[in-house]
């Protein structure tokens, strides 16, 4: 029978934590269509580093802990959904947890299974062991899993899903939990495969550049690891101290690099994986260059863990550039930012590294809600642009980058500009595209997309929304547009007071319509997860929907890795092989 | 029924060309297993420009022309196949030609039959109309085709792909016929489909650096249109005056400039293909980034036409850098070359854009072999590097090498070595590595292997087989190393006065079991074709042959794209759904 799905809107509240505490507390069973989870669909830019964004979170001035989500801290956008539960999932046993323990050798560390039901004195302050392992990072998806699996090795992984494959236990596979669309964490009650014990870089060829990793190390730690060598990890995100190279993998993680190192689809050169039954498919390779058949890895990329867990990554970890320049330019338009990035391209060639845009009502926020930022030009400008090298030798990018400031002054591509004179300085300008999305918090509620559009045309969303939306909405309601120009990403940001469903109504689908229309996508780099799986349709047309199932079906003919994300209900439920045939 | 597969040694000569010619003269009907493909499994290294190749094939010293296969200049290696045809594929009627001709608008140029059939004096001086497509540019792989169909337009090639689905006719799609493994001609009488006539280049934007194009474009011929605008394409290959994009893509073409820009994996951004039943699936976005749901054209890029045919691409092409510098040195070992390579990647960093080696058992042939060569350097080395840079300022880039030189002197990495002082010079020192091939070709007989392997330990397989030869075939049989060593990517060679049942067993499996027990790949980026469906088994296991099983079954069920290719028999034949549930 096909999911259920029913689009509701339910404002996370405190309400519903204490609605889910108590769930937790009484122990029962769900079954059937009867669970729901209610998620609260908020997505959010990862641009920013995760320890910025705790220093800049102030728990003391509203008492919220990191396990509450504060109404006044919340950004927002999409609709909400709530799923329904499949009954065709079985439920965790007591024998499932002590098979579990069996599969990994006995280690009391390895299961982690729900405090509430057992202890009448909740562990963690009144939280339950499993909350850490439920509720996504930023508090704002709530799975009701009873038991996480930390397992160390493939082995270990590979006889825990045969044992969930054969009982039909469906599982939520999660790295460090810092997504922004809910595919890490539970919908209901999937079991929670955590690979953060899976954290042992195997080997770093300084000779082949290659780097082979397991899934659970952190990105930062490879960074460093890799630093050592004079190498650098083609990724970097704002999450890059807690995001595990597993979870990059699976979500396809853009970031700041891409358009230096491309993405990941070139960078990853090997996988191992374990599929839905335990089955171990053994892709890691070290090769650049393969051309023995269909390559299955670029599959498990992007996939968010519903057609296989990654579980061993070999990596390509280039020589890292000796030397960075940082440049902020003032522009009159959105056409004259599109010229700069075509002479940035040609004059700054091989050592352009970053080239990020911002409107002047992103600045006008940052400098209005941040302490210690200043306006960075004598006049204030429509646009600006960031612009970052990254090279082998000072002097000659520093020439570069004189030489480039001279042709674009001369053409009058630029009103005005800045150089970092020092790495003080370079972050100071980093920061004023950076903290934008801090910014939006404080300043109230938001809605966020993140997109895809061509280049040339990308701020024409903006203008078209705010013209739509001034007539009902006035001033109160700000769009903002800011992204990585270079790769053709806008964030889009509504800021505005409070969350309505008439302003909600006024964005979507409207904004889904506009960029299928221009043949954009609805998830640049943050994926689909749970929040916007009924979303694909504005990106991929039906057909290409269709095959996505198809390939679900031939990898996972259960169903039972990461449901309810990333296909709509309707292709996930045609994509389930019946249990009469399996 | 699975497909029959028997390995025999028949070399293709004069007596098979007759055989085949009588075949095409003889109007017959082919069913069941009684037909027979008989292929010449030759690979050869497609690194050289073929118009270069050309040049030096000397028609007029021995009378042989494009059709024929002259022994004297054939390369080999490899065992020969002999393919039963399968009798579940229907045959070409004319009912099918004159629904062909309709799909095509009645362009008569849109539809090629066999004129042997037909007419008593045989077109084109006693070769038949279909030569060009059954016979592949080596004139190594000889299928037996009845019809070409040529579409203009997506819409036509979804037509005629409609046709052979509904008739069960087994189809390969061809592109410029460049291929080196036997993928881009049919086997037996397959329908070819030959994209040449759509070759419209769609769109070029500079602003996002992109370029659309249909898949009949010819390489060179995108490479001067973007060049015209400051841009290049992110490829470069020897036969790029005839390979066409849609072929480039569907071997996953790797090439000169991988170094620097990555695979196509990374660069194509979408692509348009025509499934096996004739449906459209429209992936043909430009975006950079686009995280929604599976990334469906990975499984078209380097499928070789066996899942679908692509008809239209969208690739970065990035800007043309304006400054190229060559040089070649000469080192004692191979360990020097990985710590050149090293160093390489080090200081020059970002303007490295090839790194090639080869030994000197290489040269040696090619200054014997070839008038107007001579030594580059003083004394004889073991080893030779050639390093190319490309960059955005000339200034710059010269500073980068002399620093670069400085360095390798002083830690005698180098014994000595050469910069091409102008562009003549330059294409003089690459000359020495890019004509190994077609010395080669001079010298003998040869069995030629395209392995990646890791870096460091590359040359071990050489002087490994030259220990293993040695001893019962003497001097006369040389085995020379050279390639991408940039790229991990061993051109194996084997040289010798004819070939041999002997020396053949004695290099094979030896050196796919060799490649197979290093993690390598039996095919850097020739792809698989005809030649090496069986092989695929010493570079992938076989769950993940089984799962390129389960993809090919989901886009292909009846097995009509380009059957015999890719997959093993076995394999094919387990992927095919049973007629009976079609």
């Amino acid at each position: 029978m096909p999911t259920r799905v029913v689009r509701v809107k339910v404002l996370f509240d405190a309400r519903a934590r204490i609605a889910a505490l108590l769930w937790l507390v009484k122990p029962r069973v769900v079954g059937g269509d009867l669970g729901q989870a209610t998620v609260r669909v908020v997505p959010r830019d990862l641009r920013r580093r995760v320890d910025e964004l705790d220093a800049t979170h102030d728990d003391e001035e509203c008492g919220c802990d990191w396990r509450h989500t504060c109404a006044s801290h919340q950004s927002m956008g999409g609709a909400s959904h709530v799923i329904a539960r499949d009954g065709r999932y079985g439920e965790v046993t007591e024998d499932d947890v002590k098979h579990f323990v069996r599969c990994v050798g006995g280690d009391a560390a390895g299961v982690v299974v729900s405090t509430s039901a057992t202890a009448t004195n909740l562990q963690d302050g009144g939280g339950d062991a499993l909350d850490k392992y439920n509720v996504d990072w930023m508090g704002k998806y709530h799975g009701r899993s009873r038991v996480a699996v930390l397992p160390k090795t493939t082995e270990e992984l590979s006889a825990i899903m045969a044992r969930c494959h054969a009982r039909n236990l469906a599982v939520v596979p999660q790295g460090g939990n810092t997504g922004l669309v809910g595919g890490g964490v539970p919908a209901h009650d999937e079991v929670v495969v955590n690979l953060g014990r899976m954290n042992a870089i195997v080997s770093i060829d300084e000779d082949a550049g290659v780097s082979v990793v397991e899934a659970g190390v952190v990105l930062e730690e490879l960074e460093s690891a890799v630093r050592a060598r004079g190498m650098t990890v083609p990724l970097d995100l704002g999450a890059k101290g807690k995001c595990q190279m597993g979870g990059c993998v699976s979500t396809n993680a853009g970031g700041l690099r891409l358009l230096r190192y491309g993405s990941l689809r070139g960078s990853v050169l090997g996988l191992e994986v374990v599929l839905a039954n335990g089955e171990v498919l053994d892709l890691l390779r070290t090769l650049r260059k393969d051309n023995t058949g269909y390559d299955l890895k670029q599959l498990f990329i992007g996939a968010e863990g519903t057609l296989g867990i990654v579980t061993k990554i070999a990596i390509l970890t280039p020589r890292a550039p000796t030397n960075v320049n940082v440049a902020l330019f003032g522009l009159d338009s959105f056409a004259s930012c599109v010229e700069l990035l075509k002479l940035a391209r040609g004059r700054l060639g091989e050592i352009l590294s970053a080239f990020e845009f911002f409107d002047r009502e992103s600045l006008d926020l940052v400098l209005e809600q941040l302490k210690g930022t200043r306006d960075p030009l004598a006049k204030p400008c429509p646009f600006y642009v960031v612009v970052e090298t990254s090279g082998s030798v000072k002097s000659h990018d520093n020439a570069k980058l004189q030489a480039f400031l001279k042709i674009v002054k001369n053409k009058r591509v630029i009103v005005d500009g800045v150089v970092g004179k020092d790495e003080k300085h370079a972050f100071a300008l980093w920061t004023l595209r950076e903290r934008i999305s801090v910014a939006l918090k404080y300043a109230g509620a938001v809605y966020k997309y993140d997109i895809s559009l061509p280049t040339a045309r990308m701020y024409n969303l903006v203008t078209t929304l705010r013209a739509r939306l001034a007539p009902q909405f006035g001033s109160g309601v700000k769009v903002l547009g800011y992204g990585h120009l270079g790769d053709g990403n806008l964030h889009l940001n509504i800021s505005c007071a409070e969350y309505t469903d008439a302003l909600e109504r006024a964005i979507e689908p409207f904004v889904y319509e506009y960029t299928r229309d221009e043949r954009g996508s609805v998830s640049a780099e943050h994926g689909l997860g749970i929040m916007k799986a009924e979303e694909i349709i504005y990106s991929k047309d039906a057909k290409a929907v269709e095959l996505m199932g198809a390939m679900k079906r031939a990898l996972d003919p259960r169903g039972i890795l990461n449901p309810y994300k990333v296909l709509p209900a309707a292709t996930r439920a045609a994509a389930l092989v019946p249990m009469s045939k399996l």
